[in-house]
């Protein structure tokens, strides 16, 4: 392995040449081995980042993460399996209802996640507000739950591309996370390595989400739909709208009463409309194309595959979830319409109340988040209710006001409300 | 000075942005302290060396690289200051008689060098050559023999410049060496550190030179010329060529003898025409461009300033030269005219003969080195030696021998000789 070094391949990148196939292999290991220095990596994370890489490049620097570590095989299974990633949004508690529907449905959902940081919690965070649920399930407890219940959501294990994980931590703070491909390649190299036969990428554009402009998500949604494709697992994607925040509340305990009322055949329509449309194409990529997850929704079976799964991990289902201890309620200023509700303001604001973290070893709070009472589209009445913020510390409030300032507009009446489609685009 | 931090340092640049003077200011001082780690200075240093630096960040970074440390001031001195930089070549041994050349003509040289890595050993691996000679002087001695010799050639302290002492060594490593922002910087932080009044610049460029085009080389030449002049230093430079090795020996022990025969009125016409046109300018830039330095070669004051530099650090002048343990002699193939002597052939031979050094630990061999016994221009006879070959390990010779393969051409007579001029233009 000792046919290059780091200073060759760093320089090949600034120099806008193609790494060969043999570069990324060794770069990749011998940074997995500590034999390549951190600041090595992110000299030529920057030179990814500025010079780019081609599909070959993209291709193999992922294979190259997925051969760092293990790969899970889940061909043994009764059924197929089907995961879902979400480049992650505001109120985006998708995968909650999604998992156990999907399982409904016949189709076994190993989410594997891992904890990343953001303006509200991530999966794993909302499903701890649940009194006894563990996110940490043993290899072998994860068949064995896929094949009862159909669907595990717990924590990835360090065992699946750790050199993702390093490299993960660095870009995080060499000002190197706004690579494509890079980006691609951590996403995929995960999923691909987790051994889900088909995929299905959830690609949010807006202000609240990483990719701000439809060109960009496109291209994330495109790179990494190829790098599944060339891998073996039916990848597709759908680019969603992430300028509203998703149903109406963004938190760790509310997103779960929030889901669990799409599970009980209620809740938000747009939460409804994309767990459906995203359980539908991860049935059809797993030959499951025939179930309508509707029906499952309708007949307390997806419920049923919910229960089952967080009792399998330790919680309880029908425990009271925690409740934050100060809440705090701004009121419509006029009569109206809301046509606009600003996902960045409302996610900053979740976060500032104690939803999300700023570094990996913050904790969370359970109860704490926003909870918008209109919809952009929604009438309004001046001094009615439109956001409830809940936080244990009260102190947090006045920042988490600042951050709702200018975050939505109130119109006379609903002309100027231009609704735009939930599901934007779909990429195979 | 908290008021940045060195991910947003890093977007910026990454960005295209230009760096405000506080955010260099402060990320130079941090990661002198250790707060802006490698992995996070080396991203930048890629982000510059893809995205570039404008004439005020430079200024601004080699102002804060200076103010990581001391500054010296020789102002105190009887006589005018005047110091030389080259960027590098093979067969430059140029500063170890320019320097008592200047100082026999009443302007002060105070040569603070660094140990870099190279083809040949550096001016203080030349130096250490004669026996007892030392390169170490403490501030107080030099300036003592500045005062008493007038030139002092050795090591720059660690109090000068030490942002850029951690740069360097980070660059070297990390593929962000060619960059001409940081070069630029790197070089003038620390000449303008040691407090000369007027400095000359040798940029070569050629295929032995750092710079292989004359755009680049111009560039550079151009950015560190504004560099010294915005702080107040009299900084010309000359390109000169580096395709042809300077002289007719590469090494360390043998460059000093040829040293010594310009500094007694002989020595190869080149060096002796670079050495006389870098003094003009350095007496020049020190207001005394009255004094003709030709003069002093031809009367021997050049020769005793020599003498009393190196005694005055411990060497004897009259000491014999350590002689490599082999040598092996390489005859011309054929008669007629050396049409092409390449410069990096050379220095790469030069090297593999163990004159210079891979890694800043290594030691080099002071006897080893290669001598030609032609330059481009002159006669050659079949069967008669072209090369020696200089060496304490004979099992060092097939590999130089190798690097000398199509390193030169010799022609049946001169028509296809292209005389290229010694010093190609001036930028002042």
């Amino acid at each position: 392995m000792s046919e290059h070094d780091a200073v060759e391949v760093i320089s090949a990148k600034r120099d806008r040449q193609e790494l060969s196939d043999s570069q990324i292999d060794w770069v990749i290991a011998a940074y997995t081995r500590g034999e390549v220095a951190d600041e090595q990596m992110s000299a030529l994370a920057m030179a990814i980042l500025l010079n780019g890489m081609d599909r070959r490049e993209i291709a193999r620097w992922t294979a190259a993460m997925i051969a760092s570590g293990e790969r899970m095989d889940f061909s043994s299974l009764s059924r197929p399996t089907a995961d879902k990633h979400s480049t992650g949004g505001v109120g985006d508690k998708i995968t909650l209802p999604l998992a156990p529907l999907v399982a409904a449905c016949g189709v076994a959902v190993p989410q594997l996640s891992g904890r990343g940081l953001g303006h509200t919690g991530g999966t794993l965070d909302k499903l701890e507000s649940i009194p006894g649920w563990r996110a940490t399930v043993a290899n072998q407890e994860l068949f064995e739950q896929l094949e009862s219940v159909g669907a595990v959501i717990c924590a990835a294990g360090d065992e699946l591309a750790p050199a993702d994980k390093l490299l993960y931590a660095l870009r995080d703070v060499t000002g190197t996370v706004e690579a494509i491909p890079l980006i691609a390649s951590s996403i995929m190299s995960k999923k691909i390595a987790e051994g889900t036969g088909a995929l299905v990428l959830d690609v949010k554009v807006g202000t609240g989400a990483f990719m701000k402009d439809l060109g960009s998500a496109r291209e994330l949604a495109e790179t990494m739909v190829a790098l599944g494709q060339d891998a073996g697992v039916h990848t597709v994607a759908l680019l969603t709208d992430m300028s509203t925040p998703l149903g109406r509340t963004a938190g760790n305990a509310i997103e779960v009463a929030e889901s669990v009322d799409v599970l009980a055949g209620g809740g938000p329509a747009d939460v409804v409309e994309l767990t459906l449309a995203l359980a539908r194409e991860m049935l059809a990529g797993a030959g499951r194309g025939d179930v309508d997850p509707a029906d499952k929704l309708a007949d307390g079976s997806a419920m049923d595959a919910w229960e089952s799964m967080i009792r399998a991990q330790g919680g309880d289902p029908a425990a009271a979830l925690p409740v934050a201890r100060e809440s705090h309620v701004v009121n419509a200023p006029s009569t109206g319409v809301l046509t606009r509700l600003d996902a960045m303001a409302v996610g900053l604001a979740a976060w500032r109340l104690g939803a999300g973290r700023a570094r990996k070893e913050d904790p969370v709070q359970a109860g704490a988040g926003v909870v918008w009472h209109a919809r952009p589209g929604d009438p309004v009445t001046e001094g009615e209710p439109l956001f409830t913020l809940l936080s244990d510390d009260e102190h947090r409030f006045a920042r988490a006001l600042e951050s709702l300032d200018g975050g939505y507009d109130i119109a006379a009446d609903a002309s100027s409300y231009d609704p735009s489609p939930l599901v934007i685009d779909r990429i195979s």
